[in-house]
């Protein structure tokens, strides 16, 4: 039976759909494809690398001593572990026997390093061996240790090998018997949300349900009073890691810091670190549809509908200042100055992923393309090697990707997600099947205890036509959905060559193509691609007065290097007309867009500063790029938002 | 004679005009005689409880001893030297017994402060007496000398006193003995100009060469090698006053930041902090007028021809950054975040004073107009108790006059220029008058050697129309010098009510009347004031795509008080028209500008954060204020710069 009903059906229930695991997507398209090759041939061998060079993986030996540089970080632990989870889902898909023998040559040093109660951190074991347990709020010792969890998982689904994973359960097992509710226990919490979904995921791959009530305790303990980290902090007595620049006391702003201001039930609007906030939000949605707990699944809604509504880059960035490396004031969303960490956008995709699955809902599939596409991609180069922290949305030159970072979350998290890019494409249940992402390549269901395989042909991102190809062994009643993307204005849909009317089809965002499918029978999907302009909400200061340029998913930027004009002082007229064209030789092949733009002009003034005339303008050709592939050809000025102006005053 | 001849000739004269002397000057008009009665009434006595309330007086009296509170300052010196000029100013102008006491009472405590060699300086005397001379770059020493220096010109020149002349004259014999090229004298210079202009002040006050000589030595040896602060912090060995926050040894940005990167002759750029650059220039103007010298004369076009193209706001205010209080970049005019200490712009005040004297030419005076009725202006509220520090052209609320700074450079600056203010109206030689501001009132000249009175009658700023009554004893030949601002296109001239054709008469920005005067003789100078759109070259990037308002020399803003549309949103349409409008009980008493704006409608929104439609507009009122009255009435959000946007998709 269909699980999917109205809205108000499925608050009642658990997930709607479920991801199709990794091992089941193959991607073979001509975007994804190069990038996650360059993933696994560039990007996690040379953070393997990283990871050696900057004693990273020394420090699991245990050899360390006071006075040894360099001296481990308190992250360390959690960059190893986001590698092995890179690399477990890359051998997922690709095997790859030299790989394999490395991960399980750091899984041995992990589980050297565990310690006889369970307990698994070099950062405190090494460094700090007296205060395990003693500042949840700055040191990121649950934080490392979901990490290390969601290694043990994926490394388990990965590679069938329990090496990690018991690893891994021994240490959540033990810091069970830490935390919770009971005599002798501490009542906390970590002040860097991620232990939260990574023990749902240990639960889902154990099937043990202590690990799902140990998530659940984490979340459901959130910013209930007395404050845990006030407490701890008097406890302690001495100031913790960040203390100065982080955790001002008793301020709201510093518990909104880390999203313990509230209890998770009462918080209505997303503030705070953005990738904590959204480590939280994936958690709470986890729980609301493992559980079918729908006051999570409540906050859950609020909480996005608060993100979309006011705090979203139009590239799926969130988190537009440095200063919390978070969110600021609604609708405060400068350009140039927008922090829009990658990690955050990865956060984002996580969280939209839930949503999707619990909800059943093209909209949260859109925010997921959106940030993936742009604010996600953005944030590693072409050639896989250089990364952008945060990911502005205008630069006035100078700035530029960097090999790596002392805290380096950001490289890791996307080879991550990279690498299990699979999980994101499709969904299924027993009766439906659910395509969310359009790449290239292919899949492999349950339906109905019927195999069924689904292929993808599509140039997309570039072209908006995508045939699907269903193979059920044996015809097979199911409902198929496709997702109508929230950037798509008209859409054509033929099954076997058949027009089908998409009017009738439509639910929450997808077209729903119920029948009994046999082998072959193909949908092709004609998805109208123009150049698209987008404006933002008035309020939103930075944009005030500015267009930005979308085809697709992909929202475009001018770059200085492919603009004659200086970039501060181009307009484009709202009538001038915009092409598509596509470009096999720049930036590993894209689609640029073209328009007639015009630029005010120097010519005239001379020595005056100011006038009584308005600067005349001349035309200018404006070039725009994707905005993901931005600053690979070096650090010019950029900028996504674009004045939009007349063309009177002509030259 | 005529002494104002073409450029070239005045190129190697010394000053072509010089001030009228205060005392010659009468202001009666409406809209500076409030202004000048606040100063006097309420601006100088206030600040004199501050010195006092503050210990700047007391640290006078000598008997601070370490460990008492507060510690005098290095600055503290300096403000009561504003203080007593300021005073001065309004007593040669105001008699007042009470005041002209209080100012003798402060001067018998500088004599008392004064060291048996003539030093004067009661930070180094008290705080760090082995110190003395030994921190030039940061420690405002000879800074300090030269604002008692001006305080004692002044003092002499309104009441004929000797007392503080006297006192600082003994103090300048001493400086001169200590600085200099002669064997065992320091070759230094101040690290903060000051004393250069104060000392050309004090040889025309007492005729004596040494002091010219002395201020030329300061200025010649500025910026030569081997660098004096280099040499003078080896010798120190400890840090200089700022060290930490500023000066980083051997950078250009540092010598820059005090104008001691190059020989001023060899300096083609105003760099560095804004109020010593204007300083700086001011002294090489005096210096160059007094001595005829064409390499300073050529100096002073060069930086006044790069400050005016290059970084000028259209307020007069200079120095964008606040990190060096001073000029950034080329074109570098942010708004909100402008520095534009008013401090600053009272020094391009006096620079731009100098300029006219010295060449004659009506475009320093414009700059000067533009300076004082704007970004000075602004430096001071109307009820004269509460200053500007910074002038943004820009605010997005909650910023506010302070009653007086840690560091209160400013609010004595703007007392000492309000109260000196019938200096800078007027010039003469021996066969020319000039009027450069027109201010209802009267001076007294000799011309010929005979004695002629100027009578101004108008309502400027206000309006355009000037009536001047020209009064000689007996019938006398010169020539009368109207300038016609750089902002008025148009102007009607009538003599005795005769049309005088100006075309013929237009000498660098003057009209030049030139007949013989007989008494009762009246010029009419009709000078068009529309409301005007101003426009700043391209290249000022924080101005694209927008204008300011400007009518007569006042610049206008918009702020929230006055308009019910959120300013980020509001357009005005390049033809929407614009209308000036007297509201006699506003802000005591303006001229307010009125427009058909645009507003970016929220409608239709909701809760879309973008969208493929731009925003629909409606109609706002836009009312705008003269910049310089702004923050008058609450802390809320202004523009200078208003986007100007078609009026094409209306709501």
């Amino acid at each position: 039976m269909d699980r999917i009903g109205t809205r108000e059906e499925a608050a009642a229930t658990t997930f709607a759909w479920r991801p199709a695991p990794l091992a089941a997507v193959v991607i073979d398209d001509s975007f994804w494809s190069p990038r996650r090759r360059v993933n696994r041939e560039q990007t996690i061998p040379f953070q393997y690398a990283q990871c050696q060079d900057t004693g990273r993986i020394d420090a699991l030996r245990l050899t360390w001593r006071p006075g040894d540089q360099p001296v481990p970080h308190p992250f360390w632990d959690s960059d190893v572990a986001k590698w092995i989870e890179a690399a477990s889902y890359s051998l997922a898909t690709h095997p790859d026997p030299a790989l394999d023998a490395q991960v399980d040559a750091v899984i041995a040093l992990l589980a050297s390093a565990q310690q006889p109660d369970g307990y698994l951190n070099t950062y405190f074991t090494l460094v700090r061996p007296e205060d395990r347990w003693t500042d949840l709020r700055d040191a990121h010792e649950l934080y490392c240790a979901g990490h290390l969890i969601e290694a043990g998982v994926a490394h388990f689904q990965a590679t069938g090998k329990r090496s990690l994973l018991a690893v891994v359960q021994r240490y959540a097992d033990y810091i069970a018997t830490v935390f919770g509710r009971a005599p002798g226990q501490k009542r906390g919490y970590c002040g860097h949300e991620e232990i939260e979904l990574a023990l749902v995921k240990l639960y889902r791959a154990t099937g043990e349900d202590r690990y799902l009530r140990l998530a659940q305790y984490f979340v459901d303990e959130r910013g209930t009073q007395p404050y845990y980290f006030d407490q701890e902090a008097e406890t302690r007595g001495t100031p913790g890691y960040f203390e100065g620049h982080r955790s001002h006391g008793h301020l709201r702003a510093a518990r909104e810091y880390n999203q313990a201001h509230l209890p998770v039930r009462e918080q209505t609007e997303v503030v705070g670190h953005a990738v904590r906030a959204m480590y939280l939000t994936t958690a709470m949605a986890d729980l609301a549809g493992e559980t079918g707990d729908p006051t999570l699944r409540d906050a859950c809604r609020r909480l996005w509908d608060h993100l979309c509504a006011r705090r979203l880059y139009l590239t799926g960035g969130i988190g537009s200042a440095a200063q919390n490396e978070g969110f600021s004031g609604d609708y405060d969303l400068p350009n140039e100055s927008a922090y829009a960490e990658t990690c955050a956008a990865i956060g984002l995709v996580f969280w939209a992923h839930r949503m999707v699955q619990l909800e059943a809902d093209g909209r949260y599939a859109d925010v997921l393309e959106q940030a993936l596409y742009n604010g996600v991609l953005s944030g590693v180069s072409l050639d896989g090697t250089r990364f952008f922290y945060e990911n502005p949305l205008a630069s006035p030159g100078g700035v530029s990707r960097k090999p790596w970072f002392g805290v380096a979350c950001c490289p890791p998290n996307l080879a991550r997600l990279l690498a299990s890019l699979g999980q994101y494409i499709y969904s299924a249940n027993q009766s439906a099947v659910a395509v969310h992402l359009y790449v290239q390549g292919s899949a492999r269901f349950t339906v109905h205890d019927q195999e069924v395989t689904v292929r993808q042909e599509t140039e997309y991102p570039w072209d908006g036509t995508v045939r699907l190809i269903v193979s059920p062994r044996r015809p097979v009643e199911f409902a198929l959905y496709l997702r109508w993307p929230g950037w798509c204005r008209e859409v054509a849909v033929r099954i076997n060559g058949e027009i089908v009317d998409p009017a009738g089809q439509i639910e929450r965002g997808y077209l729903r193509l119920a029948r009994v499918w046999s082998d072959g029978d193909t949908v092709e999907l004609r998805m109208a691609m123009p150049v698209e302009r987008v404006y933002a909400h008035p309020l939103v200061r930075a944009d005030v007065g500015a267009v930005a340029l979308q085809r697709g998913p992909l929202v475009y930027c001018l770059e200085e290097i492919d603009n004659l004009a200086p970039l501060e002082r181009v307009a484009l007229p709202p009538e001038a007309p915009l092409t598509a064209q596509i470009e096999p030789d720049l930036l590993g092949g894209t689609v640029i867009i073209r328009g007639e733009g015009r630029v005010l002009d120097e010519q005239g003034w001379g020595d005056t500063l100011y006038r009584h005339e308005p600067s005349m303008t001349r035309p200018a050709t404006l070039t725009a790029v994707p905005y993901h592939t931005w600053n690979n050809r070096g650090a010019g000025r950029m900028c996504a938002w674009i004045r939009e102006a007349g063309s009177d005053r002509e030259g």
